[in-house]
Formats: structure tokens, sequence, C-alpha cells
């Protein structure tokens, strides 16, 4: 027996025209590209997001073709997320900080018709096209076209050409509404295509009180890019409850940011630890102050606790998540319960580094090597494993389900405690084996993150004749700090088990970074080889 | 094309697993029908939920039958909501409160196959036994069968004789997970038949931060029934983020509930005005203190003025709501977007007179006699239009939608204001049409109700040879109260148009209500068919 409820899909637009009947005069603001401030109305977005999605049916663009993307998070970016998927096209955020084959590869492997581009990125798009033919049109998100890609056309100029009369259309909402490609350091890229259904119920959870709390008060900046597993649902879930929307565009340094916060209110952010690095250097050097920035979502890479700490001192409450491209992206958030609001400021600080408890619509586990579940005391960890509605069932282009036993397997390593709050303690392939042993290689960054004149660590396993592996401690000195090896090591004496201790200490320049702005230690592993431990 | 995200259901069972899984040891109270207060934890109620769907098993109901319930909000009915729906059976909850013929038809109506009924309604059960054949087992929901109904079984023995060894089954997210009567006060009762996937969204929807706000670190306590409306969907909204729930039973004066609300430390709670009144009087008359109460939903009918300034001197936020039984119920949410943070108290209490915007998923019109939207300026009125992922299609039994153009006719006539914001200004019916010109019974009585020595106002319009209809203002004073009608006719003066002015004001002993404690004009009205109006 059915219900007798209305059968209306979930649809991305539905989203948009949301914002706009009801929030209609609340503002997007966006630092463009080219340099001055945009500000208009969801009502204005939407209307031009009905221009996009008409411009892309005059361009023959139907139901399931791809539409890529390299862009900033700006105005006209929303308008394509809203504009493509809302016609039934696929919105493919490509990631322009990959390498040239890798870009080269995704597009073609998407089969991109159109590839819509910011100005900062004109002098890539020069060297892709010829290598990705497939492409039928270059768009310039600008009024003209740049110099160095006389084969574009501008967006503003083809915008002018079509009018706002456009119904959206309804369709399935397991259409495909979004495609990501992740990021993974070794081999091809994979790509996760989103769908509407996924792609709404992630934007209502994200929006939950113990998750990103989104209300009608607030005023969100995501700085987590919008070509970034959808800058953790942010462009949709902002819609959803009619916050103000402010877009950062490329300028993501210390003093940019500051100033946008303060001009207008901030209330929210989210973005990756590397650049909250760079806004706290930027509040401590300069004494500015964001009296209205009161909750900040960390995730892409666990927060350190230094940092968790530093904005707890500003009034700023760190919501540490987890989450992957495979994942919408997000898995877990770690918010409190009331049990623990009665707790020291130590222990709640301590529960903050924690990777967070899922959301409805998401279940986790942990398994050992057999597929075997592990108990959820906090202390037992194994091979992290999730399902839900915004989890991969299969990569594009795939044949096979990626999952095994209905789970997704995350390629982390995390324990669960009895409260349902999980905490990565590494990543599969980066976890240290020593004489039968496992050494969380993140656990012993987070300590060595603390030491005073220690800008970023990486901790590797280094082979041992005896001990199979033992850690390296890879540090990148903060540009005024003179530490030394002994510093370092006496600094984490008494932090952490004696046998965990790196059997040495190494300085470089600069720690390599992947495309998203994690700690490459694939590449770091390479560097170092043919390092030979002291004494071994 | 279509994404490629994992196909999993939507399902009621799902929310109350993931309460269990994560939210284990969080705790669910009851003031118990028997007396006593029971505490278990959502680990217990997912157990014991288990327990149910294997009993229903073995009784053998399968997916679609319906199974009834006559239950006050405690942790038994909790388990029918999951048990029943969770294995794929309807709950339908039935209202006691209905007259034993309503009662009769709409048991035989949904074709009944269990009724589960506490104590308290044993007597009622005794009448109802013979006229509903088509019932197969009644279950007393206690340890004992009651004197009255010695042809019953008592829940605890039946669930003694299963163990929670039970999965729960995975089914299609359309199906039929509960089915609620309207309380119609013409004509017979209808039943809507609500869906695993409307209840979801609609739970997720009510825990938004602009809606219930409902968080882990809350304790709430629904002071609206679970026979009503599915308790504004805390039932199930408050397992989905895993807060305490508090549930009163059947002792709703004021006195048990100061004293649950403070034993429990409730800081969120939903209720009809009727409730609030008489938890205000006692907070009033002992002087009691409710320290952790921080907010609470009203709906059910428009929430006095008075009654919002009164919550707002005890630190209580009102968070007025509108719904009906047809909308799952929650259609609009009253809560302030950053634009109104800076206004006067005086002007924040005036908006949260307004019934409030909608959620994203429902969508609202005002349609004038024609079917033509009318303008969103906050002063034209028109009827009242609805559609979303949790709005009727159709009545159970019946052959056609409920829906005119897609929409559902909700019978409230209404203004929408820039900001989306909607006032009901009345019932169609109860519009008084004066000379051609609409008055709101509704705004009379709100400004009535703020009369000194007014316990409860209605306005009705009483035929008028000049005026097609003039309004009547029927008044039940306060206990001690001796006022007159140039006490009330004098107070009114000044605060509406001269012209809204009653004819006449009556005194009464009880206003009589319905069985869901609103006001009954209909009786009114026929009680005052043949009343001469002065100078009439």
């Amino acid at each position: 027996m059915l219900g007798l409820m209305m059968d209306r899909p979930m649809l991305v637009s539905s989203l948009l025209t949301f914002a706009a009947r009801y929030h209609g005069d609340t503002e997007i603001v966006t630092q463009t590209v080219e340099g001055p401030i945009h500000r208009y109305t969801y009502r204005d977005a939407e209307s031009r997001s009905r221009r996009v999605a008409k411009l892309l049916g005059s361009l023959g663009i139907g139901l399931g073709d791809r539409i890529g993307t390299l862009a900033w998070n700006t105005h006209r970016h929303l308008e394509l997320y809203y504009g493509v998927s809302g016609c039934g096209a696929v919105c493919h955020t490509v990631n322009p900080r990959l390498f040239e084959d890798q870009l080269v590869y995704i597009v073609n492997h998407a089969q991109d018709r159109i590839v819509f581009f910011d100005l900062s990125f004109a002098p890539l798009v020069a060297k892709l096209q010829p290598r990705c033919p497939g492409v039928e049109h270059w768009v310039a998100l600008a009024a003209t076209v740049p110099a160095e890609t006389p084969f574009a056309k501008a967006y503003e100029t083809l915008l002018e050409g079509v009018d706002d009369v456009y119904t959206w259309p309804e369709f399935d909402e397991n259409t495909a509404s979004s495609l990501c490609y992740t990021s993974g350091t070794t081999g091809n890229p994979k790509g996760v295509l989103y769908s509407h259904r996924s792609t709404v119920l992630h934007g209502y959870a994200f929006a939950l009180p113990d998750a990103g709390n989104l209300s009608a008060k607030d005023t969100v900046l995501p700085v987590v890019p919008m070509f970034h597993a959808n800058a953790w649902s942010l462009p949709y879930s902002v819609p959803l409850v009619g916050a103000k929307l402010v877009l950062p565009g490329p300028r993501l340094d210390g003093a940019s940011l500051v100033k946008l916060f303060a001009d207008e209110k901030v209330t929210l952010a989210a973005g990756v630890p590397t650049v909250w690095q760079m806004l706290l250097a930027e509040l401590h050097a300069t004494g500015a102050k964001l009296p209205h920035f009161k909750r900040t979502a960390i995730g892409g890479s666990a927060c350190p606790p230094a940092m968790i700490r530093a904005f707890h001192d500003i009034g700023v409450d760190v919501v540490h998540a987890w989450g992957m491209t495979e994942t919408s992206p997000v898995g877990t958030i770690c918010t409190e319960k009331a049990k623990h609001t009665e707790l020291s400021t130590e222990a709640r600080l301590a529960l903050k580094g924690k990777q967070g408890r899922p959301l409805f619509g998401v279940d986790l586990e942990i398994l050992d090597d057999d597929g075997k579940p592990l108990p959820h005391d906090g202390v037992a960890f194994g091979n992290l494993v999730i399902k839900g509605y915004w989890v991969v069932d299969r990569y594009l282009g795939q044949e096979h389900t990626a999952l095994r036993d209905g789970w997704f397997h995350t390629g982390d390593v995390a324990t669960i405690d009895p409260d349902g709050y999980m905490q990565i303690t590494d990543r599969s392939k980066d976890v240290i084996k020593s004489g039968g042993e496992w050494i969380s290689s993140v656990d012993l960054e987070n300590v060595a993150m603390g030491c005073p004149g220690v800008a970023m660590a990486a901790a590797i396993g280094i082979a041992h004749p005896k001990w199979d592996e033992r850690p390296l401690l890879v540090v990148q000195r903060k540009p005024d700090a003179t530490l030394t090896r002994d510093d370092v090591l006496g600094f984490l004496d008494g932090k952490i088990a004696k046998w965990w201790t790196p059997d040495d200490v190494v300085f470089v320049d600069a720690i390599p970074l992947t495309a998203t702005g994690k700690m490459w230690k694939l590449k770091l592993r390479e560097s170092f080889r043919d390092y030979r431990l002291p004494g071994a």
C-alpha cells in the first residue's frame, strides 16, 4: 500500500527557486576575478540561471550532457551550478589545481561538451584546448574574451542573447546533477556522479543544527572551492535556508579574506586547515577582529588541535568535519551532545579534535582486515567504511560497484567511540608499521605541529632492517624560526609513547602539497625512499 | 543519465536505528498512564520496537495492513510508531477525543486489524468493540488487561512472548507509513496516508535551525498529541537528531507539566495555545521557574499576541507554526531572518504573530476566487494553497486527487508579505462578510483576547438585513472576572477599524471546543443562528 502524498521529485533547481521566492532580496556577494565586489540577490541569481539554462538549450545541450567549469567561487559559477543542473545537464566542476595531463584526462573522460572558465585560467585553457577536441565551446566567465583564448566566447555576451523566459523542467530525481573527480595521487582520477536526490538530501542534512547549523540569519562564506566536492554542499544548503552567501573568488590570502569577512559580517565559513592558518596569521599580525564570525567548519584534512584552540581563543567555534568526494562530501561532523556541555573547556576542545559523528542519512562501521566489525570503544581502530543517501555506488564509466558488502571503503583507518564519534587515526597507506604495531602518522604530526617554530610537519615510514618501518619526521620551519632536530625531539618527549619517537627529524624548505592543499605524503615517501635512518 | 549514488530508500525504521546506533544511551522519559515515570534509552526503544514488529508478523500482519492506536504520548506509543511502520504496516493514530460515532467510522473505514489502546480508553474501547467487528485484536498498552475489556490482550504479555531478533525490512520509500484522519467538523473524517518518504523529508525539515532547531543538546517535550498529525513530526525528528525525548502521557494540566519540564530540564516543547494557557497560569500562580525552557513551537490555532509576550517575558522564544493534517502537518514556521534581528522588541513580537514562512520542501500561494495569484504584499488576502513533498495528494479511499491545478486548497484565507511570511486572516468559512467587505474573525478575536477578564472570545457572523452579516463577539470570562459588554467594547475601541466593532457582545459559561481543542465556530454559529442583533 503506497502513501497518498504528492509525488514531487527532489530537484536542484527547486533550491534556487525557493530562495528566489521566499528570500528574494537576500544578497549574494562576490569578490570577482576582475577585481570589484559584485552584489545581487537570489531573485537575480535565479533569473540569470534561467538564462544560462536557456542558453544551453540553444547550444543543443540536453539531459545528461556534461558541462565543465574551471572556476573560483563566484556568482557566475553559482549560476552554472543551477543553470546546468537545473536544465538536466551535468555540472562537472574541474579542479584547476590539477596537473595539465590530469585535466586533459578528466575533460576528455567526462566528455565535456562546453567548458566555462574564469579569466585566471585562460593560459591553462589555451594549453588544454588543442588536447580536448570533444569540447565544442569554451566560454570565458567575463564580459570579453581574453587574448590567450581567441577561440572562446564571452559569457556575458552569450547571456545578453537570451531572456529568462524559461520554466525549470521536472525529471527523475535520480538524474545526475553534478560530477566531481577524485584527486587521487595514484592512478587516473575517478568521476563521482551525484544525483539531484543525493544533492538535495545532503543539503538538508548539512543545514541541520548539529552540522552547518544554517539559518536565514547567517552570512556564509565558503572558502572551500566550488570545484572541490560541491564546496561541502554550501552552494545548495545556503539557498535551502535563504542565508546570505559571500563568495571569495580567487583571493584566498589572509588579508583579502579578513577584509571580506569584516565588510560582509560573515557569521559562518568553511575551509581546509591551510587556509585558516593564513587567516589566523593575518589576524595575529594585524590585530584585526571579526566580531560577527561565530563558527567555522574545518575539513579536508585533520584540523590540528592548536588551530581549534586558536579559533576558540577568538570566539570562533570550530566544527570539525570529515568526508570525501565519494561522500558528497560530508560524512561526519563533530558537534557536542547534551552530555558534553558540562565538561571542562579542555575536554571539550579534545572532543573537537575528533572527526565527529554521522548525521542521519549515513552510517559508519570500522572493519578489521577480514571485514569483521570492531568494537565502538574509541580504542579499537580499523578500516573505515560508510553507506548512505549521498555515498557513491560506482564511479563514472565503471561497470562494477565500488562497494564491498554494501559499504564504501574509505581508505581511512579510524576509531568509533561509544557515543558514535569517529576519529581518523590515519590513511591506510600512511600508517607506519613498526614491529607489527601501527603508529598513526597523523597523531604524530598533530603533536609535532604544536611545537613552536614548526609551520608544518609530516611523519612518514622509512624502511628499517629490524622494525620493518620507523617514523621519520619531515619539518617545514616557520619563516623566522631556527629550531633544531633536538628542539623538536625535546618537545615531543613525554607527549607521545616512547616507541613512537621519530628516529630522525629533517628540515625542508616546503612540504609538497597536493592539488587540494593536503600534505603530499606519497611525494615525500618518494623523495625519502633511499633515506637511511641513523643507526639503521 | 542517472547519478551513481547508493540507492537507499528513506524508511521510518532508519530513524530509530540511527538513534540507537549513535545516541544509544540518550533517554526517553515517559510520564506513564499508570502513574510512575518510565525511563529507558533509544537502544531499548529500538529493541522493543523490533519485538513489536516481530509480534505483528506472528499475528499475520503484513505490508499495508492498518494498525490502530488510541494512545497518549508514551514510550509504548513510540514503539508502535516504529514497530508498525518499520515492518511495513500502517500506524493509524486515532484521536480518542472524537465522538464515538466518528471513532467507529474511522476504525472501520481504515479497516484496522489490531487496535492498541491506553488504559484510560478502556471504557471507550468497551463501547467500540461490538461496533468494529473487523478488528481482530484489541491490545491494552499495559501489563494486565483492564476489567472493562475482557476481550483484550495485554501488550507486555504479548511482548514477553517474542524476542528482538528481527531485521528491519527494506521496501519502496513511497509505502504508506502512517494514517491520520482529519477532524472535520462537517461530514465524515477523511484519511491522510503518509509515506515513509514524506515522513523522513518532513522530519529533516522540521529539525532545521529555522524550524524546530533540534539538536542532540536538546530535551524535547511534545505536548501536541501523537494521535494528532504525527505530533508535528517530533516522534521522527527528535530521534533523527538524537535529542532526549520526554513524553507527558495523559497529564497535560499545568501542574503536571511544570513538574515534568523542571525535573527533566526540557529545552523545547510544542503544543496548542490552550495547553500553554494552562502552563502559563500555573507558572503565574506558583511563581515556579523553568530556566532550561528556551523555545516552544505553537500551532494548531493562531497564537494570541498576549501569549507570545507572556512567553517572551519568561525567556521563552515562541515559534509560531501553521499546518494541517494534510500537510504532515508543518506548512510554515515563523522564525526571523537576519534583517529582523535589529528591529525593536515590539516589531519582533509582532512578526511572531504571523504564521511564518515555508521551509524548503513546500511552496505556498494565495489565490482569488478565480484561481489567480494575488500579490505577496502582506495586504492582499486570498485562498491559501500549498504544495510540497509532505502535502497530501488524495484522501484514503477516494478515487480523485484532492488537488486543483496541482495545489492543495487549505480552506484558510491568508496574506503573504514580500519576505514570504504568511499570515492567516481567517478560515474561508469563518470570515464575516459585511457589506461586501471581509472582516477577519481571527483578528477580532486576537484583539478581544487581550481584554482583561476575557478567557476566550469567538467572533461569528450573524445575518443582518442591511449588511448581509455583522460580527457578534461571544466571550467566556475568566473565573474571577466580572466584565460587561461595555467593558469589552470600550477595550476594542481604537484597536480595530470602527466598522469591525461587534454589533453585540454576549457571555457564555464555556465556548465549545472541537476534539482538537480549537474553538468550535460551527457549533457557535448553530447556537446563535436565530440571534437577533440590536438594531437589526
